[in-house]
């Protein structure tokens, strides 16, 4: 393996660019999960895979090295990108897993997935999705604009038992949204966001911004234990007159359980 | 076998989390299956299938031992999941046969499923569509908001013969439906009770909620005997105001015939 | 084939439920043809095809025999279902032939496609779309609601040459339709028949109703002899208002000559 | 091959019908190019098609014979049908020619791709896209209705270069559209017509209706060598009234350069 | 390979036509890239491509020549086109990457496609997209038409870090939009231009115009390095009246990361 791993190292380098220092092996930092995860400015993609038939035509003892591989390489690029997972079988038509890949640099992530699809594991998933955002500060319901409602978002937080399952949910507005003034949108993001407030302790939220870079608006995530306040939050949302201006909300909503990359290799590697 | 029935049950010890106790074999009860199928809270994933081509390139006694092993499946999981089983092969050109599957919690459906995938049979099955949804207590027409109707509603039961054939219809609302008020959706789904009460005696109905969870805000299942009064029914929803904020019914409608799991697995593997 | 035989017959012994008494070999009674096609509450099945690049892979001989194995399927079920066959290749991107195939019981449908996926030639086809739908006496231009032009439209046969071509064409209307009164259905159908009554010498036609039973309200058939009659008469149909109403027609719009299924089959069975 | 020739002979005469006399061999007229070519009720069938993957595995000396078995197809065809060919790969994702062939019935043009679809390229080829239709007499722009466009339009022929570029655009209209008046759809007629004059000189257009046929009501058929113009032609087209009674126009554009189809199949029969 | 190069070369000739004198050999000119990137009338083919799962099971020496190969056949052509490659794995679900190919002669830039598929590295990607259009002088912003914009359009030029990041998007404005008059067209160009100004520091950008030509009205093609400045220059195109005239915009929007053609192929054909 060592001629691939040379030939990757010098594409990451090379993609890289001038932060192509911080490559250098295990002397660097990993990327510390919980400020990549509130910081502004930070590269998200997700991608949807289902597993080749042709990977259950392996031996099995080549399938069981697959989450090795894998995590050698999520190893390798700790200090650039972090790395969720989750299953998506039985769940989904379109896919068996969804990745979600963090990075300060968009090179970075697409350096890790460029070696993550190399591995045996990767190589016999074919991508179904693909969405890519960054994320941004709150743009509307800041302490500035909107102070009543900001104190009452950031007041509350997840109190519920640890969250088994995540949605990854696209939506993009009109034209017509989009055309609004500032403060009509603003008026709007108060309408959605008081409805909101009742599911803060129950249902993790994460937005990412993918106007330019994909084809939606937003990439909505978010993380539960409980289906039916989540049914409950979204149906909220629904009822209220920001959704006339949604012209893509979900298509896909994709539904999995969340694991460690370890798992949800190990799990997708049986079968006869 | 013993390798990965070993590897999949730790799987479901994980997915299952605090309720890992009831995994244990054959002490556990076996789930109500009348108590479940009326349960409000309840899962239920749907999932149709087509067989992949090269299933009927393994020799015809690979194809005939199929049925036991995923007999063997649903057994293991008996305690958790009940599983319905139609045959759609000849009905539809995108599915061969699809499983209803019922479950307390989501995680044990998707456990079912990955078991299920791994064998013979589910490893040669492609999932062409995936929709979940729970089940909820009645909404709109309750004892308390619509006293008539809610007693012609519950007042007839179903006195056909027994059903041979269901169809599984997604339902979706646009943003118009879901801002009326309550009371504006209340009497449209009056309107919207009033003509399918004529049909309670020769078709079952049951009903899942999925805004948020899928790309859709209802499953809608059936399952008759008479596929006049079938067309009939659906006709007299199509006729009603209510019928103007969909903005997908069906896409697919998928129509099987009712049959054991077993029935199922070795019809489909017949072929030379 | 007599072990797959046996199989095939259980499953529709099962599937014919009641009337399995009917199945009993050669001493039962054909379909009678002329009958089915016009009685009210037939099942009718359309259904496409293409066929896998593997079965020119198989044997010239192999090939040779697949005519004979469909037309003792097809020997097998004639007491329940008739089957119409058409050749759409050249003609249509996503099939290479199509079925037409009427019985009094939808599982009687089912069993023999079921037995026809199973021979040679069925298992290399790749079923690419699927409608069902149900015959039902007239609705609107009867002898009581409209009997000026019910006494036209059935006062003239066909009178062209043997038809050579088929079209198969969905129908769904959309809610503004389903929503007019009996009475403004019933003048909006008038003016539908009226410019049709120049063409009932030239093309045949057939109705089947599939709303509930698939994602189309109608399927529309069609036989003609004469390309331009019937550019001309779907012309006149859509410049009369019902036309926007009509929220698909066609897609697909399937064209096919007639022929037998042994000569679909041979000519289908031919490459090098 | 004469087994093969021998089923494909007795297909045709079958499919032929009353006109199997004119399918004897040499002794035929082949059909007249200019005459087919303007005559009205003609019938036309465009066909995309993209090249297997395993073509290119077979070995390089049975690619180089395909052009021979394809040109004998043609050759045996051509007192019923004349075959135009283009390549499209390099400006189409999912195409890598096209075949325009006209017959003056659609039986004969059906009888020919279906032996071209039996030779070892034919069979080698993925249909991806299938239009057919008819050619009519001028509708609207006549010597009676609209003397002085009439007169404008048909006393300009083309005078650019040879051509080497054609396009397959379809066009469907609304139901608005076609519930204009006859006059109404003349007056729109004209005002298409008369920023089309300028371009008569440097490309050339072919126009064949499929209401009924096909899921398009027009297939509208180009040639240029002049790219600007013919950007420059259809944005004119874009920016009149008509254009809003447009339904689909497209989807796909189909570009292709014009070759003869041994070129063709020469051209895409390179490969290692 | 001798042969091969004949016959492509034969082709060649054949499609480059009158200008065939300049595809003799190295003794002509390579295209001169700064004046080609400007010039109006050019030619200009996107393509994008999935690595096919087969190209993996080729042993890695055969992967390894892969990119000298796409280099030659790149070198042949470089008197008549210029190739700017781009890597989309990781960013994009329906391409691993993107081409883009500019010629003064369409058929050129088909010769050098056809080569180039005719490579193993070509051989072994499916094209998923490929949108051709031609470039032209500015339209609207002109120094007579609007000479305050067009002065500052034209007076800042690109000042951020080498771009490392390429997006290709496609326009579709609707019939409303194309019916609007000249003046109107030009009063939104303005509203368009505008807020894009504080952009063209960081954004680089590429208009390529395709009615006609393909199913989109316009390729937008930009490079940047700054993902944040990218998102908030669409942002601004979002909000302003023209984006109600957009049928289509994106879809896909296609992300890369700009490499020299041999790092492409390089990169794609590690694996095991």
């Amino acid at each position: 393996m060592s001629k691939i791993t040379a030939t990757i190292l010098s594409i990451c380098l090379l993609l890289a660019g001038g932060s192509a220092m911080a490559q250098q092996g295990s002397m660097s930092e990993p990327v510390d999960r919980a400020k990549i995860l509130t910081a502004p400015g930070v590269f998200g993609a997700f991608s949807t895979y289902k597993i080749r038939y042709e990977y259950y035509k392996l031996s099995s003892a080549e399938r069981k090295g697959a989450a090795d591989e894998v995590m050698a390489v999520v190893d390798k690029h700790k200090d650039k990108v972090i790395v969720d997972a989750y299953l998506t079988r039985g769940f989904e038509a379109k896919s068996d897993y969804f990745l979600r890949v963090h990075a300060y640099d968009a090179a970075a992530a697409q350096a890790f997935l460029l070696d993550f699809r190399a591995t045996r594991f990767g190589m016999n998933s074919g991508v179904t999705e693909s969405l890519v955002g960054i994320t941004k500060a709150l743009n509307y319901i800041t302490k500035d604009k909107s102070p009543d409602l900001n104190k009452d978002l950031t007041g509350t937080t997840y109190s519920g038992d640890a969250p088994r399952f995540a949605f990854m949910i696209p939506v993009k507005k009109g034209a017509e949204w989009w055309n609004l003034t500032d403060e009509q949108r603003l008026k709007e993001m108060e309408t959605h966001t008081l409805p909101t407030l009742a599911y803060l302790g129950n249902v993790k939220r994460k937005l990412y911004h993918s106007t330019g870079l994909d084809d939606t608006d937003f990439i909505t995530y978010f993380e539960t234990n409980d289906l039916g306040a989540f049914n409950n939050l979204v149906l909220s949302l629904a009822k209220i007159p920001e959704n006339k201006y949604n012209v893509r909300w979900g298509n896909p909503v994709v539904m999995g359980t969340i694991h460690s990359i370890a798992e949800v290799v190990n799990t997708l590697s049986v079968g006869q």
